[in-house]
């Protein structure tokens, strides 16, 4: 009752989505465990230690809760540990019963019974017992009884032979690896697959090359889409590159990675029955103490996040070069208009799927940090930035694929080659001069190229004028189209 | 109509605290902009440009809408650009009905009719529209005409002499000066206040110090604390000093910062209405290119927050560590008992409050990196980081002070020392022998320290059979309540 | 002699700079410490700690040495604490001969004695007493005494009443004020003071300002670098406030922050020595315990540090692009030409200073998430992070002051604008349309402009055929010049 | 002239290790390049490109130099160009003295002719230029032509078929790949072999686990150093992981990645050259625009670093609390003395191996980030943030090879077990209250901890005092040798 006076008085936690508050019934029922009594509000599912944790950590709001696919992981993990334990004299009606509200978990039905924000304990222990609690007590009622009444025990029955040191970090691999295979790959893909139609549309369109943001010598505009989707299409491989490790599961380790509590086999099966579930290759941890105590997986795979980010601020930032303008810009490629630009200068248009997914890159950047920085800060047998670690990374998973979705679909989809600009471009570089590299010597061709720039007159002209080659040569060498490959 | 459904079928923006989506009713109206007509639900004060936003950037969910504060600070400014706009020649009915819709903004009361996300435009321009938007409709309906009827028009009465370019930094600095005054600072006080008052409490508790996580000289633990004490004191002061930049306000740059569209004078009556409707110190910022083209005062002041984070890690990292035990750590401390520490070993209380408080540091730092990279991007004359920096910088600003309250309320506050394992800790130590060296000299000090270390034996001892001073001398020599100063 | 015969063999040190090797004479002395005698090369006057370090530490080669400004800032200290000590008792003829050797260290003399790297103790121990033992040799040798023999006594002479835990760190903070003061601040200055006279040399050129990369309303150019101006002067500003914590020296707080074996006043006395010796308002640290076991000043002053880069980055990032080119490219400033730009490219003028300054922006970023990590890293009285969050703030400091002055010299300097070019965008540019909103409507404004859009005509010929308004009354309305401030 | 004399006055690039400039003569000679003719030292064999880029980039002194790993890449580089370019016409005796001249490069021979810093253009190209004008000078010598003749021609000779766009990249790769091979991955190899061991040695040892820093199940020193050689054993894995996107040269791909004025073939030939010249598994880059415009792969290797450093910061944070004492500490581990600890505390012995270790730890953290930024920053069709991050990579991977070395040399080979310490932790413990949680479930469990931690009590002592079970069951029950892992 106290913690809900108080939420609603200081509006701490209302802010914003509170709605799941408003929907609190004026009951409450008690809930118990070895600290004593707490009072838990009737239509949650959840007991007292989830109560306690809510209370202690009144940190950042509802925004911050623990976010939804770890929840969802929760759900598969704890009906496959149903699953296993019963085969390890778990009582079956009950571990049917559990397995049943652990579905429901993993469905995301019950996930307005997981309250707890992600700063909390270090170990992610909180979130363990809320999903212990909830599972007890909705398997509970499964089974004809109360909430509260533990028929069916959080500890004793739904964390039965698990630890939350060995269970939060298998629900953050699970999660990790189901939202970057169903979210982040698919989204990659499409993208790449946009990227290189693009590059294939753009393939003979020859344009001026810019090194140092200066005019250099030509490629096609196919050619430079090329690049682009050689870096999503690495990225990719590089994400994936990192599964493996993201595929051990914790799981068995227990308490500090020894498997006490636990039986000969147990870790095996428990990620036999996940990787079923998931239809994902899980395998249990090689060394339980390392995958407690470290969490270097997620450091890694946070790596190769950040190598896509910085793949994707390179793209998006060329594309809005190139599409500068209208009329002061580069103006190469034309993007797709999906909104009037300004609210005060009529006409224009912004490039704002690449602000956009510009700013997911620097968020990604700044959050492979924080994961780094948790990583690296474990002491002994566990690491303690358990949730902050998850959160990170799925926060990355989450915006880079949704950014990557919506640039493909409301940007690169709609891109088109302003033809006529590149061609003036092109044809008045001075940068053609190069390809006169092999006949007359460096030297001579800067000679030709400087009296252009000075005089404001073409290439031939100069080369003319210095007496450097006929009209004919000139002609016959400085053929753009054939500056884009090397010569036979 | 389309958007509702798409966004309902996948599910993406339901996900977790969709409840906004549940309550459209299922008539639309149609808005109209310079793109054309588009359904917007009928219920919510938003128009074509919010809506157009809504399509266009399907990126990270519900959790990611632009933040509260943002969004109070344009009900704050908007209400203070029709006020001097009154002045200027804007129809006072229409402003006073402008003035009545922001407030209500300002108060949070229309926050559900802002349901765009950070990932948009970098300039923010879809979120001032979102905000002239429902100002306009709601100000049209005080007046007693329709939503999407424009009587009061979003851009030429709410937006009148702003663009998107000023007003956004403007509510960035707003929203940032606030919840700095309002949220962290009088957190980070209490918790100086509470720090100070243990070091006053613990003044006289005679400990070992350590250095290079090395026995050492004593100190007492009210010395000890004196310097978490101080860190938090320079931290205030930090963030504190940053704040002038803060308080210069974009406002009367318009689109590119020379003031276009504005009449002279604009601009510093704009910084003094908001000044006075916030009681904060803010003034009209003394160059506008710079106001929009770049965020370094965010820069800075995420600076100044990763210093508190980096102070806060300290505190929080060594009191975990004096308090680890109960018999098998440092032990110096007790923790208060918040919760049960652990779902598989009874008894054991965990430090979970350093644990997210040193979650919130490492995200606090990692915001940084996001906020120094997106502020470093900026091209000419706008800056199209502004909807990441401002989130970053806010939810640094949110965590920091909510971890910090939550710190000293259920850590910091009921902190004991365990006077009886601090004095056997020091009195077994062998670092007592500093205090010889003046005496005996260097060299020979580190003799006894090596026998009675190799031997097992205490300083005395080890210097008596070294004969290096009899027991008298090491008596008044060797008295750690001595040494916790410089000598008269 | 077994240290030069491995590294010799290994080469691992003589990569590049190793010419002190090559120096050895065949010859060594014996030096000696509590760890019993060690072979020192007889030409070097380092002991056998330095000896010891050398050996212990093969970390990085030659150039990773501490930096020199850490080795003159301990020969100022060591000068310093010895006329203080004499105040206490030091014996005049050795203090004298201390305050001898150290001027030498101050001076640079003695540099090739100090050949410890930066990876080495985390307090700098092994620096401190480097200096404590080329000092005590030195000034053994000044009063008629041989290396090695201690009549001079590092540790009972030199150290007399010092810790490395409150020396190192003293000499970190005049490491970094001597250079922020020398070297840093004179070079912002400079090229504040260089982007300034650009503002008034270009105040009357119009030109096109450009927001999201896209065409937007008119400015001067002295206005767009009246920014760049701006963010250098508050920059300055942002270095200058974080000094004063850095003037708080740690001299006096000993091994653990008490003063233990000092005298009272000792601290306030040599705060003032150094003050004098430096010409720097250097002060006594209020809080010992927090000056080492914190290095909160040296994140404060990385953040304003990470702020110019930040700064400098967007500065840099604008000059290239606008001096982009020859043809192909913006072109509105012509950058001078300093060297030959591309070995297959002739005629091609690089922005060269843009891009050093930039990548010099990048490592101090980078340098400041170390320093940020190592400053979170302390534990209980000491942090042990320092050689490496004082080498990497004092390299900051240095490419910053550097890159900023070659930047100033050799390409701000000397930047024109490219009148014609400015010109020729301006007037071709739609963007002028927002001149028309306050006479006819946003909405109708747009209409002109995507008309002339369209059609690619002038905004004046659209405007005439969509019958908004005469060809007068356009021209009164449309004048660059008077778009570049707010009117009457 | 000018130059020695400027650089001399300011001493800024005679700062530590200048002796290279007091071996000039006063003898100049006159070089000369697209810009006209230039005054260089006439024993050094550089030309006019480098002596510009030495004048105009005065920025961080001599030990700014480009690294040593990137000078000899050149050498090996030029040494395959020459050869391939014979092939396709180059004269044989040019060709041959080319090779003969870059060998000595590759060798390191004449490094001394390099005097080039990191922050220069962005592409490398004067460090490219400075390869070729000391290759051409040295080759024309040996076929008996002065220096500055030009008989051999830096450009159209050396650098034939090149570009600096292609070639800085190519030697990029061919640096990283050497250096990771041969100095961080056997470095890496061995600290994996001696923790192995030491988990071997360790394996019956039964200590005290800890968690959250509090007590835990037990487990044993063994099991805790599986942990560490399993994450070094992971991190060589990352590391080599990325190889193949290293193994990927640009070359062929010349000025923006066409291969313009190159043969066919060009690419594939120079690719096997440099891997038959270093015996490793070059191949040429699949997309030559992206190996331009893009450094992921440095970025990728740069994350797989980061997770090394990530996991070698827990390692030694470990080792450092767990010798923490020697009588106020964990003193479980018993480090090897290096050296004397302290100039103030005799008889301390700190690990210091650990505090250069961590130290080195966060410097590439900080490495990385600032290559993250670089990586992200290119435009079009070249990044020009090359220099720099080849410089911060291999700094990071000098850093950690040489600091791995010597963590395991002067370290963890030496640590041993303080047997008696940890076997009187663990057995005041309460955690092994853990193996009762089967027998009498988890509430009564934390029943007989509680009481025994307020009675000070042993387990067994509140067991039976709260007659849980009798001293037979509790005795067999509670044993920690059968606590180490699962049951059968």
């Amino acid at each position: 009752m106290s913690i809900v006076a108080r939420r609603l008085s200081t509006g701490s936690t209302t802010w914003r989505h509170g709605n799941w508050l408003r929907s609190f019934s004026t009951a409450f029922r008690e809930e118990r465990d070895t600290f004593g009594p707490i009072s838990v509000p009737a239509d949650k599912l959840w007991g007292a230690q989830t109560q306690r944790s809510l209370q202690n950590f009144d940190i950042g709001g509802d925004r911050e809760r623990m976010p939804e696919p770890i929840i969802r992981a929760f759900g598969i993990l704890k009906k496959c540990t149903a699953m296993v334990n019963m085969k390890y004299g778990l009582d079956p009606s009950i571990g049917k019963a559990i397995m049943q509200a652990a579905q429901e978990v993993a469905e995301g039905k019950l996930s307005d019974h997981f309250p707890l924000v992600v700063w909390q304990t270090g170990s992610g222990t909180q979130s363990n017992m809320n999903a212990n609690e909830v599972i007890a007590n909705r398997a509970s009622e499964i089974l004809g009884h109360k909430r509260g009444e533990k028929f069916v025990h959080p500890n004793d029955h739904v964390n039965k032979s698990q630890s939350s040191n060995d269970t939060f970090p298998t629900v953050m691999h699970i999660a990790a690896a189901m939202e970057i295979n169903s979210r982040l790959i698919p989204k990659l893909k499409t993208l790449h697959s946009t990227l290189h139609s693009k590059s294939v549309e753009f393939k003979d369109i020859v344009k001026i090359g810019r090194t140092h943001t200066q005019d250099a010598t030509p490629l096609t505009l196919g050619q430079e889409f090329s690049g682009y989707t050689t870096q999503v299409k690495y990225g990719i491989d590089r994400v994936m590159c990192t599964l493996p490790h993201i595929y051990q599961l914790a799981q068995g380790g227990t308490a500090v990675g020894t498997g006490l509590n636990t039986k000969k086999g147990f870790d095996v099966k428990i990620a036999s029955a996940v990787a079923e579930e998931t239809n994902l290759p899980f395998v249990t941890a090689e060394n339980k103490f390392e995958a407690l105590a470290a969490h270097d997986a997620f450091v890694e795979t946070g790596g190769a996040l950040n190598t896509v980010a910085t793949s994707l601020m390179k793209i998006a930032n060329d594309i809005r070069l190139l599409g500068s303008g209208p009329r002061c810009g580069l103006g190469e490629l034309i993007l797709p208009e999906n909104e009037p630009g300004s609210s005060i200068m009529p006409g224009k248009v912004n490039p704002t799927q690449c602000e956009a997914l510009t700013m997911v890159c620097a968020q990604v950047m700044g959050n492979h940090v924080a994961i780094t920085i948790g990583g690296s800060n474990g002491h002994f047998e566990l690491n303690v930035f358990k949730p902050m670690i998850a959160s990170g990374l799925l926060h990355s998973v989450r915006l880079l694929g949704d950014a990557s979705a919506s640039f493909e679909k409301n940007c690169v989809r709609g891109i088109q080659a302003n033809r006529e600009r590149i061609s003036k471009l092109l044809h008045e570089s001075l940068m053609l001069v190069t390809s006169l590299n092999p006949k007359i010597g460096y030297d001579n061709a800067a000679a030709v190229a400087k009296l252009a720039h000075k005089e404001g007159s073409t290439l031939k002209e100069a080369a003319l004028k210095l007496g450097m080659l006929t009209g004919e040569e000139f002609d016959t060498l400085v053929v753009p189209e054939k500056m884009i490959g090397p010569s036979d």
